[in-house]
């Protein structure tokens, strides 16, 4: 059999690549039979220049054309959901039901949808007007767009369908995807669909590319190559920041979502106030989807003594008797495998799990592990290395007042949250966690697990290095999540009709939002 | 004569360093009396201390509190306005009248009022409620800003009261100033009026600290601290690099304003219109300030044919006729020479200037040099290397057509800008050189020259690569340039007593626009 086709500028075309491969059924342990190509450099050159001229022929294209495009793509997706859902099923072993098909496809959807609600009205792009000195800016699209997409979530976040290609194709950017090589035919059929809707909604050819894997190098070239705009990148640390040097060194904006542990505090009140119902809640969420969630809870902090004690306990005896999920993938069992033998290695102290199998498939038992305070504080960085999978690492404080010293050593994180007694027992102690906690976490928590991620304009799915590269940005969470996307462009006394739309006197169609001499509005001038 | 303290916590205090520097007076070419120590990697830590733990102190505290102070700043500054501008005309050279009296100061306080205004409003942080997700976020504080100050700005841009000190500021955030080692007294100043301003607003004393100078290692150091939020710097191009590559490594945003020619393309009808009106205009701004500016012309592009050889005749009289200025400094005087030796090398021609001396103390002559549009498209990059002073090169395209392929051939600026015809003559070629311009710069500019950089809200100082670090950012225009220095700081199901006041349910007292369900308002839930 040979190599499935990439997808450059408009075209299905044999890739000249020599190197093929394929994915595995993590619940069959059975390699797929479909072989994929691994994209010589010559084949992304391509894409690039496709992209390149793509971009030029849309220069100062309303956002309505990229809405109808999303909009389209939306429901030629929804059109083969089974099929969808049943692929991306073999490739990673998530449920059918109801994690891909009820939860990650309509969000995935949604995430269309909502871009092209922004794409059309506008306002994501913050239009700024000073009508006295007659200067206009906005925030316009930025060039052609790579996107790499994770393992983990083969719609919401996948290259050709999720949230950073929504953001970058409505922000007015065309796409170069770059799939994920554990789930290639789900990402193949995405871009089969695309490529559907971009003929259908009359868009260039190239703007939506995608090749499936490239060797580190020329990964590199890629985002750091002068027709790039900029890119996106969900996955590993280790190879995002590889990534993130190249095109830092000649400035091409490169927005990363890397490993993230998520700390949780649980105050003294809240743990004797109701520990079943956190143990509960916390153990739903460290398990779900067998941990493979960015905002997963890898990190808990108790504040020591007998109910901290009673909690582990608590925790333990639900991991013991909760199912244990297929992984994504060998890969996630290794690395898995080797982060919880490190953290032993760093004085952790095995309570459950730790080894391999328990699920069907490629697994790991649920696991739970125990470190003291004062061990914390003396190797914060290697106790807070990130173990991808259905664990987590609980820090039992010598006493309340040592958890704000926990704190000040986290590192970056996506979520940081906060458990405390509704009778405000805890709140002293809050107000001392708070700044810490806040400042190394784009999103805090009170009470709630942190893995739902709410695709709300409010949401931010960032947060400071190395969680993110850069904490002014969100990944997930529209309009935001655009304006990664958007370069500022400035108009300093150009005639009015050589002027893009959004910043004419008068107001726009879609009434877009704009800060007019100071005051916002949906008017004209 | 020992060296003059350093401002670290809130005290002037000697230098542990064991190196010094003097500052020239340009016009005389003496070295000034004052020293100034070389600070050494302790003393620069003990900065970082102090600025993290002020931070800590301000956490929650409303941005009305950086007001008063930048206000109180603005007041004092403009109550020492004669010393300021004697010492900075010592230091620079620059024109007491009306340079630095009636135009930088007075620019400078009003960028730290509009800063304060800005502080006090608060919707430079873009608040964001989704209310049914009960989830909120805004632009919080980032952490410490080191600020390094360029040379010829010494005022509006000094690290100790120019446009990054003010924005890091009004977005809460201490400051340690790296002053410009060419004008280390007018730096000290401003640093010595900024501590009283600390004192009579009660705000951390280590709010404003000022360093002179560093190793270039300590510099990369700071950049890349733990304890530091951000950086912003504005400078030299080699420098500034260096200092990046350090911050990416470790995640730490840094906003650079490097080098910039600012392309100009003067269409065929403009040209056959009003000639001399545009040789005059050209003239003006290329020489203003001795072409020490960021957004000083050095590069023209012309169409060919006769009209262009008139024009460059026309220029070169008007050069040869100038006054020719004095330098901020003998290093601009070689760089200047460096690179006017390079161009020719290049196949550049020499038409006026081009030596040392012509004014008074370090100068060189108003200089134009020529190429064909040919040797540009042979040899871009090095024909744009920057000449940083009082001259221009004119690149003569071989006929109108070839002036959009040379314009695909530029780097990133901080501004382009079309001359045409106002009979519509040109609009043909202006549509095939918008988008490639457009693309390459931050600020588009239409029949004016791009020297004047109005303190607006829709103000774009900044641009892609290499002339800044990242161009959705810039740094003139409040409120835009306050967002470089806010994380993005999420509130998901936090009660409602612990939100910042910015996303509590009230309005707030100051009526900040608020993002709220999709709708920007000034009113309350």
């Amino acid at each position: 059999m040979s190599a499935h086709p990439v997808l450059i500028d408009g075209q299905w075309r044999a890739s000249t690549g020599t190197t093929v491969f394929q994915a595995l059924n993590p619940k069959t342990e059975q390699v797929l039979p479909d072989q994929y190509p691994v994209s010589p450099w010559a084949e992304i050159e391509q894409a690039l220049d496709a992209a390149s001229a793509a971009f030029r022929r849309t220069a100062g294209w309303h956002g309505v054309r990229f809405a109808q495009f999303l909009e389209c793509f939306a429901d030629k997706i929804e059109g083969r959901t089974d099929d969808l859902v049943e692929i991306a099923h073999q490739e990673t072993a998530l449920p059918v039901s109801p994690r891909l098909k009820e939860g990650e496809l309509p969000r995935t959807t949604n995430q269309l949808r909502q871009a092209a609600a922004a794409a059309r009205e506008g306002s994501w792009s913050l239009p700024t007007i000073d009508t006295k000195a007659n200067i206009r800016s906005y925030l316009g699209p930025i060039g052609p767009v790579a996107v790499f997409g994770p393992n983990n979530f083969p719609f919401a976040f996948n290259s050709s369908a999720g949230g950073d290609f929504a953001a970058a194709i409505a922000a007015g950017n065309p796409v170069i995807a770059k799939g994920h090589t554990s789930h290639p035919s789900t990402t193949r059929l995405f871009a089969e669909l695309a490529l559907d809707a971009v003929r259908e909604t009359d868009l260039p050819p190239a703007w939506v590319q995608l090749i499936y894997r490239t060797s580190h190098d020329d990964g590199a070239k890629l985002v750091s190559h002068p027709l790039i705009g900029a890119s996106g990148y969900t996955g590993s640390r280790h190879a995002g920041l590889t990534l993130k040097t190249a095109a830092d060194a000649v400035g091409k904006p490169m927005y990363l979502e890397l490993s993230s542990i998520n700390p949780i505090f649980i105050l003294p009140g809240a743990l004797s106030e109701r520990l079943e119902a956190i143990a509960d809640e916390f153990s739903g969420s460290c398990l779900m989807g067998t941990g493979q969630f960015c905002t997963n809870p890898g990190l808990v902090f108790l504040p020591g003594g007998p109910s901290s004690e009673a909690f582990v306990d608590a925790v333990a005896k639900r991991f013991q008797a909760a199912a244990v999920g297929t992984m994504l993938s060998s890969g996630v069992q290794k690395n898995f495998l080797d982060a919880v033998n490190s953290l032993q290695a760093c004085g952790a102290k095995l309570i459950t799990g730790g080894t391999a199998g328990g699920g069907t498939g490629v697994s790991c038992t649920n696991t739970l592990l125990t470190v003291d305070g004062d061990a914390f504080m003396a190797n914060p960085e290697a106790l807070q290395a990130e173990a991808f999978g259905n664990g987590s690492l609980f820090v039992i404080a010598s006493n309340p007042d040592q958890l704000p010293l926990l704190a000040e050593r986290l590192e970056g994180n996506l979520t940081g949250t906060l458990y405390t007694a509704t009778d405000g027992g805890d709140d002293a102690l809050y107000e001392k966690l708070e700044a810490p906690v806040r400042q190394k976490v784009g999103r805090l928590l009170n009470d709630k697990m942190p893995t739902g991620v709410a695709v709300s304009p409010a949401m931010n799915h960032g947060g400071p290095f190395p969680a993110t590269g850069h904490s002014g940005f969100t990944a997930v969470g529209i309009p935001a999540s655009l304006r990664r996307f958007g370069m500022l462009q400035c108009y300093d006394g150009i005639r009015p009709h050589r002027l893009p739309m959004i910043l004419q006197n008068a107001a726009t169609e879609s009434k877009t939002w704009r800060l007019i001499d100071g005051v916002w509005t949906q008017g004209g001038i």
